[in-house]
């Protein structure tokens, strides 16, 4: 196979996994990112759950997620064992919890949807609640686990990933992309410093910055919106304190919370249609920490650590376009918008695929670049 | 009258006042204090709220704060006259507001109580609380107008005073104070580069901070815990969302709302015995922000700006510690406790004039350092 140079524009997760894999197979690879790691992948919460989404997704982004999800433990040992640094991954499982009657029906048609669509939910007793939760409220209306939805530490991911990508030889050149020019055919990068660089390809993985970057076509640099998220995170008293991530519904809100091992919880999170305004607003601070308290009593006691806005890439229908634009050495790897942890361990793999062998993979056929031209 | 050579030990508003007081009778003072206003003055919300804090004060210190908050008008003539720079007072009154009729039962009980102390409490109908307040919540079953309650703006206060002392060539060394030595029957005080300096006196105005000073008499040093508070500054959509300052009871709670002219609002606040604990802590944020909105809607749109944690300077039983120290050239200006910025305006005048005559003023013969011996 011939070895390539690959410029990656933008260092989140989408860009590093997918150079991840590309250097595995020895490509030549340099991202480019004034900061990575610091965008919508540094503010997540690493949830690798498919079933708890699927109100976020139609089912063939289900399945890509669900797929993506199984993909995820051999690719974290993959990452693990060149960098020798945990990506924290948890197989504790998900547990579903309504606070108030309204919130148990909303979340029982749910989990029959879920049913329908193949996820299994196991109800909870009070007992079992207590049992895997002790510090939890309650009683809840409604309590279940999902197996299956589990949890990584995105922000080990990120520095794990960027470890190995330096034991694997890949650059990083902390600029901003200022365009991306169309000549003879090719696209070329030019950097803020005036510089221009010919890469055999270049992998458009710049999330919701993307429509910063000059010279793309229109269809391209309009195809990626910012959706405001903010998210706390908070020390817990305990390390014990909560064991798995907690979704839930309390008085009609959704809230998750997800523990890590050192005993931050990460509390989350807004969804927000208001462009790059990245203030943070009184109300959703004020609601997810107060039902996160009614969920888990002891986080009242809780060091309030950071409140952190970032902006999810959403695409005009909220799925991600990945794949070669047009026949060009321009791929895409864009639109990640609230599933750029889970979906990465696949579409790293499949858009890596598609630059080596020229061809969109059956896997990611509903997602390709086409959509750009009927959207 | 004698110029005398003044070290004033601490750059807080206490400090702070006591200077101005002092420079403009010619003095030669010199503040020591490594970050001037940076602490409980800089988190403070200003109000010159005597009678909203009758549960917080016994009778006399109640009647200082009265006399105090009368002497704050032409006091604040006096620093803008010099400085330029306004401090920001405002005499809009205070709104009482109870939220659940068990809080508007609390309100009136104190209502009694401040009416027997001789504080006018005009209740208000609802259409008075609108006509007063159009963006507050409500109905509420508590509300009144208690018109002697006001407010100005610390920070800007600690800026204007500051930039008074340098007008008034107030020297200000930026460094912490190791140490306050009795030597030959004089106090003198030695800073953390080993200098020492021989004042005439030496006006100890540290804080919370003076259990770390080092060589003070054993009573003096231990005079002062720090009670820990949490306070939250946000920027509200309009300047016009809130017209006057909001003391509330919300389902037991306490809690107030100080609007600054800029569309700033100061919410506050906690009082923990907790040392020097400076961790933010989920339950009062959560508190805070979530009652805050239910009296305030709108609020909810407000930008977080900033959480606080400060040390009010408590002394063992709440009231300050004014005065000569045994007969020496040590004066404490000590325990301003929850307020500093009201009773500057008064400890200020009457510390001057015990350290220009020698002699406690009659206005605070109940608050002099012969406390400490039966302490």
């Amino acid at each position: 196979m011939k070895k390539l140079q690959i410029g990656v524009i933008g260092g989140g997760v989408a860009g590093l996994t997918a150079a991840f894999r590309l250097a595995k197979h020895d490509h030549q690879i340099t991202i480019y990112d004034p900061s990575p790691a610091t965008g919508a992948s540094y503010a997540a919460a690493g949830m690798l759950a498919p079933a708890s989404e699927v109100n976020f997704s139609e089912v063939p982004l289900l399945r890509l997620m669900e797929h993506s999800n199984e993909l995820w433990p051999a690719f974290v040992r993959e990452i693990e064992a060149v960098s020798g640094i945990s990506v924290g991954l948890r197989l504790d499982g998900t547990l579903i919890l309504g606070y108030e009657p309204n919130d148990g029906r909303d979340l029982e048609h749910m989990a029959e949807f879920q049913r329908e669509l193949g996820i299994e939910v196991t109800r909870l007793t009070r007992s079992q609640v207590k049992a895997l939760e002790p510090d939890l409220g309650g009683p809840f209306p409604f309590a279940a686990l999902i197996r299956s939805d589990n949890q990584l530490d995105n922000r080990q991911l990120t520095n794990s990933i960027q470890v190995a990508l330096d034991h694997l030889r890949v650059s990083v050149v902390r600029q901003s992309v200022k365009s991306v020019n169309l000549a003879g055919g090719t696209y070329r990068i030019v950097l803020d410093d005036g510089s221009e660089i010919r890469p055999d390809i270049v992998l458009l993985a710049a999330g919701s910055q993307v429509g910063s970057i000059a010279g793309l076509p229109k269809s391209v640099a309009g195809a990626i919106r910012p959706v405001k998220g903010q998210i706390i995170r908070v020390q817990a008293p305990s390390t014990t304190l909560l064991n798995r991530v907690v979704r839930s519904k309390t008085y009609g809100k959704t809230l998750y919370m997800v523990p890590r091992s050192n005993g931050e919880i990460v509390i989350g999170a807004t969804q927000e249609e208001v462009g790059f305004n990245n203030t943070a607003k009184v109300r959703p601070i004020a609601e997810m920490l107060t039902n996160a308290t009614l969920l888990l009593p002891g986080l009242g006691e809780a060091d309030f650590k950071e409140h952190t806005v970032r902006f999810r890439p959403g695409s005009f229908d909220n799925s991600p376009i990945i794949g070669q634009y047009r026949n060009s050495n321009l791929y895409l790897c864009l639109g990640h918008f609230r599933h750029g942890i889970l979906l990465s361990a696949a579409i790293s793999k499949y858009v890596a695929s598609a630059i080596e062998t020229g061809k969109q993979p059956l896997e990611i056929k509903e997602f390709g670049a086409d959509r750009l031209e009927s959207s």
